[in-house]
């Protein structure tokens, strides 16, 4: 048996010393369905970055720049971080840099585990298939909201491990995976109508962006599994 | 309308800067409901504090010393954190010295707000009742089991939450809030079975506490409001 545990936040995710754990990380609201979105339209590589700073220098060289800060495209950026805008062929075999507010620094938390994986609700069964085969402890690591509690990312992680726990190769005695499981068991049959007092979700309806909340609440079975690892992440080969 | 919010963990209470609202600070399994039983029991005063070098050099002047770590009694202390045995009048009118592994840090970080109330279900009617009538912000502060999310702390202050939502004087825009409701709506019919896996339970059960956890979860309707104000706890008037 192989276990399961839930990260609410970043900022405690020194609590999870288990370096030989595959990481899953997620940011519904948007950056992980950003990235899986990307991916399924054929990205050949993203580069995550932290700053603004750094972002603006990679698009000085020319590179295709995502960049979003507090749910708002950035200035100088190609693209936000709006996963309806990914699903275009123009990053098809390109590499794009990608810098959020929440999602990226949760990314790079994670690079000295065994393997990071990106999740979101887009490619959820492609990621629950590989992980029971793959046979490894996971650790799913919620962004949150700048180190807050996030209701969508703590659903995604309840139904990931409802989906593990019910192969019978998965256990968790952690209070927080009972939490998740029973919050996204209240959610699941609507799931939509569930968040709708969420506070990311207000943020996002006040920024105009209530179609890319519908498009990351969807199950849309992309099989795509991005993968961070040395500083970029990849499609995952399996 | 006054704001409730939760801190799930000690660690993210550097998130939560507004001095000005109540915090309620609550460790359910076992150091809160010590608190309060000890308050039922008629002790004066508590005094807090975080060592056991602290605790010891206490119980070397002669005061009585209630000291835990990781659920068992330390060897030079009066009381371990059984709840159970504060129902005693051996402390009536005493000042008790007491260190636990979790609550006790919660309730030294909770110092420079506005006020900081002790909780357990033991008194949640007298509090809430308080604290719908003071009309200030709410902080509800669950200790946790170092750093970590514990179900029976997020139960209570979801059932806290819920009872002061329905006066219509208090609202919550927060995802952890929304999410602390719907679980405690989830165990309020049947809170000690839903608590059978909780990673504590399973701790104090093996610690033989098993009577300590049916104590906790009992609304014990204890009027006593434990307040903690420049280093010391005692009674609340109101």
């Amino acid at each position: 048996m192989n276990n399961i545990d839930i990260c609410i936040s970043p900022e405690l995710f020194h609590l999870f010393p288990q370096k030989e754990s595959v990481v899953v990380v997620v940011d519904i609201l948007r950056a992980t369905s950003s990235i899986c979105a990307a991916f399924h339209s054929g990205v050949d590589k993203i580069i995550p970055v932290e700053t603004l700073d750094k972002a603006r220098e990679y698009k000085e060289k020319g590179y295709l720049v995502a960049a979003e800060r507090d749910g708002a495209l950035v200035d100088f950026a190609d693209f936000g971080n709006s996963p309806k805008k990914f699903s275009t062929n123009k990053i098809e075999c390109k590499t794009l840099v990608f810098s959020s507010t929440n999602g990226t620094p949760a990314i790079k938390k994670a690079e000295s585990y065994k393997e990071v994986l990106i999740g979101s609700f887009l490619n959820i069964d492609s990621l629950s298939s590989y992980l029971y085969k793959s046979k490894n402890d996971i650790i799913i690591l919620c962004s949150g909201w700048k180190g807050n509690f996030s209701m969508e990312d703590i659903l995604f992680a309840g139904a990931l491990a409802e989906s593990l726990i019910k192969t019978n190769t998965f256990l968790s005695v952690k209070d927080v995976v009972q939490a998740a499981v029973l919050l996204w068991d209240n959610a699941k049959n609507s799931i939509y109508s569930f968040l709708d007092a969420a506070e990311h979700v207000d943020r996002l309806r006040k920024l105009g962006a209530e179609d890319d909340i519908k498009f990351c609440l969807q199950k849309n079975d992309f099989i795509e599994i991005p993968v961070f690892k040395a500083g970029l992440i990849s499609k995952l080969s399996f």
